[in-house]
């Protein structure tokens, strides 16, 4: 299985702009960017970061091929020199994330990464095109989560999925999010997530009878049965026919697994059948439940008392079928001129679009006493922060809204991925990320964390950077005035 | 650039199903699938059939490897006889399709493909998860055709696409569907689709002033330069700065090429930034706009008399972010016993998802007078129509609406694409795949294409497709009711 992924999946413009940077002589230039977003999706208290294990590969892999090379001096007729540049082209940037499965908010720097602005362009692309999808679904996966307690979550998205990567991120996303399975092989290969998986309705469709077909089925996995039960009618045929051979599974020593319901109504369903596998002595058989489910469903059939025990999410999971963009952008925050880091903002008409400048720091702010997160705060990378002293926090939209914080751990959440191109992060395995993820979730409380109308989680940022701020804006503003 | 996709990309059900068979001797069983859709997306009028490249190349590369193998017995404990009938596995199947860029509608066979039951189920997710998503984006894209006319349209999506696989093939879809160029450079090079690129805000961020930012990039590409000119004021600054800089183009003998707009009120903006352009004498310079756009946002600034000569779409288009997924299906419709072919159906509480019998040909039915489509009709492959008789078409769910047909022309949708595992069709190159798919639009009256509130097609089933179907139900409702 290659890992490789092209240096041309990224836009045009980015190449444009390396290129007219070489012109101009400035393409050696260092530049700090930030990767962020700006509004939570789904209705969401927050998102969970991921993807980073994706970018990991893409930057250490990343090489302008020889037919590259030739296809740009075709399309672009960029210099000879220039294409030199790219054929040495390596990424040699230092890079800061947060690692996957961290809890995230609005206007955090999720990544922030120094280097030439030759890199930093041609690489901006592809890391929100990989964050923001992954992000996203970790995000879905862990709402959906949220409201199956501790019901089994299995992934079964990736016939919808938008194509093939999406399926296979898509899949290790919710796992991170907290999804439990997948019927995904090829996710379940790559990345060790427990595969999962029965019989569809061709299979019962391919006998005389359905008693037929799941006599046939138990025969091939007599120690791992899940039978299908609603090709004809789950409560008349599916269910007694499965009961039927889970009592025949019975007396050979093994039990008859699970059932699984795939439409109709499934609260209803779900209860019938569990009385009478009760009834019938399968008290263990499981009852698993599919069918364009989401968070909303699940959430509805268990309020109804629906007796399902594992539930299979698919299209509403992987395509993130009610937003299915977060969004993230990717801002340059700082130059480096003459030695020293000078901050950098980009205005916009809409001021929620204006950017925050300088290289950051992300800090939860934990109380010591509950252990819960009072809030974030968000300092230049050269502010300490020093634990003994009160902390002042404060709304950077309406900074009236303040306050002081005593007693508190400043946990730092951004953490060295690259250093000057070298890595110095070893990538955790996918157990230890999921493990973050719950680590994380512990450390909110709930009300921030209910899938509707949660409370907004605080992110302040420090008196320096908002200072900064607004003596940037109030520059760039007089001197748009003055050219008038 | 790799294009091996593992044969792993698969629901693991498809592999238990396998070895089921397997272990019940009725894996060589040969059957016969459809893969469609039932009901359209957007409230659109027709889907834009896409994904068959993808579907071609996937199935002549199938191979399970040695690693897929030893996964394979290490995890679900197949036998070694069927890990050898893997080892050897190859496609041998014979499958028909629509060609790419065929507008198709609920019901009908996109694909039909005839093989062993193995293959047939191993290729289920793979087939619907290719064709789903590039048709869905082809559709969509086809519905941004519609409403912008001759204007240039631009695929912008690769930054908010669902991973890399979908910004590629998206792109192609979109191309497909009716967009002139794209963004995404890798897809420009493996297709050869135009590729377009100006510059971000981040370029203009990184000069004293806007002006020396923009002189600096028509420096480099003197003969293709658009600016983007909304970073500080688009009609205070960015529009005067890119006018001196059109001016002095101009001295030099070139133009500039175009200005873009990407935030604020795309309708004022554009007509005012179109006087300024004008009265400055740049009457050859275009006006490109990105900002989240869709066919409803361009519909709508047409309206208004927006002054924009190419559109920028991305993260509604590359998602369809209206309707994430299509939802296409793949069922078996006919097995064979004895030699010959026997109906199947699968039957369902909803009525909708009752799936239709019988190996499959498509027909559109062309009026001889207009040119235009009546409807389409789906037969049994063993039927013939005699284009000198009339035809009865009526509606499958209502069959009391019918309508005689004369002096027409049935053109067959169904192709041979693979004959017993070899392939006996030459894929189009995309401009032939483009052109396909405006000839197809040709053939319909502009009732059925109009993106709000289309007039719906008329799709029949044949009077043998019809009845064949309600014997299987019957025998089967009875068979339902005679073991309670």
């Amino acid at each position: 299985m290659s890992l490789s992924i092209s240096a041309l999946h990224t836009d045009k413009y980015q190449l444009t702009m390396m290129y007219a940077h070489y012109k101009n002589g400035t393409h050696q230039n260092r530049r700090a960017f930030d990767l962020y977003f700006r509004k939570l999706p789904f209705g969401n208290g927050y998102v969970v970061f991921a993807g980073l294990e994706r970018v990991v590969q893409y930057l250490e892999g990343l090489r302008f091929q020889e037919e590259d090379i030739r296809f740009l001096e075709r399309e672009m007729a960029f210099e000879p020199e220039f294409l030199d540049l790219l054929r040495s082209f390596r990424f040699t940037g230092t890079l800061h994330a947060m690692p996957e499965g961290t809890l995230a908010f609005p206007g955090e720097p999720l990544i922030r990464v120094e280097g030439n602005i030759m890199e930093l362009q041609l690489i901006e692309t592809a890391l929100l095109n990989f964050v923001g999808y992954q992000s996203l679904i970790a995000t879905k996966a862990a709402r959906v989560r949220h409201v199956a307690g501790q019901d089994t979550l299995l992934e079964f998205g990736t016939r919808r999925a938008q194509e093939k990567d999406a399926a296979v991120w898509g899949t290790r996303a919710a796992y991170i999010g907290g999804f439990d399975a997948t019927s995904n092989t090829y996710a379940s290969q790559r990345f060790g997530i427990p595969s999962s998986g029965t019989h569809a309705h061709a299979w019962v469709q391919d006998f005389p009878t359905e008693l037929e077909a799941f006599r046939a089925y138990a025969a091939a996995f007599p120690e791992a049965t899940t039978l299908l039960v609603d090709t004809y009618d789950t409560l008349k045929s599916g269910v007694p026919h499965a009961i039927k051979v889970g009592l025949e599974l019975k007396q050979q020593g093994n039990k008859l697994a699970g059932i699984r319901l795939d439409s109709g109504d499934l609260a209803y369903l779900s209860k019938q059948a569990r009385i009478m596998l009760d009834e019938a002595g399968l008290t263990d058989t499981k009852i698993t439940a599919s069918s364009d489910l989401d968070e909303f469903t699940i959430l509805n059939l268990k309020s109804q008392g629906a007796k399902i025990d594992a539930w299979g999410v698919g299209t509403k999971l992987i395509t993130a079928f009610d937003q299915p963009a977060l969004g993230a952008v990717y801002k340059m925050v700082a130059r480096l001129e003459d030695g020293e880091w000078a901050p950098t903002i980009k205005i916009s008409s809409n001021p929620a679009k204006i950017t925050t400048p300088c290289r950051k720091n992300v800090y939860r702010i934990i109380d010591r006493k509950s252990g819960k997160a009072r809030g974030d705060l968000i300092t230049a990378v050269e502010e300490t922060i020093d634990e003994s002293k009160p902390l002042h926090l404060f709304d950077p939209e309406h900074p009236f809204r303040r306050k002081k914080v005593k007693h508190y751990q400043a946990m730092p959440l951004l953490q060295p991925i690259f250093q000057n191109g070298k890595r110095v992060y070893q990538l955790p395995p996918l157990s230890e990320i999921r493990k973050h993820h719950q680590q994380q979730l512990s450390l909110f409380w709930e009300e921030y964390l209910r899938i509707l109308n949660p409370e907004v989680y605080p992110v302040s940022l420090s008196r320096q950077l908002w200072d900064t701020k607004q003596q940037l804006l109030n520059r760039i503003y007089d001197s748009i005035k003055a050219e008038e």
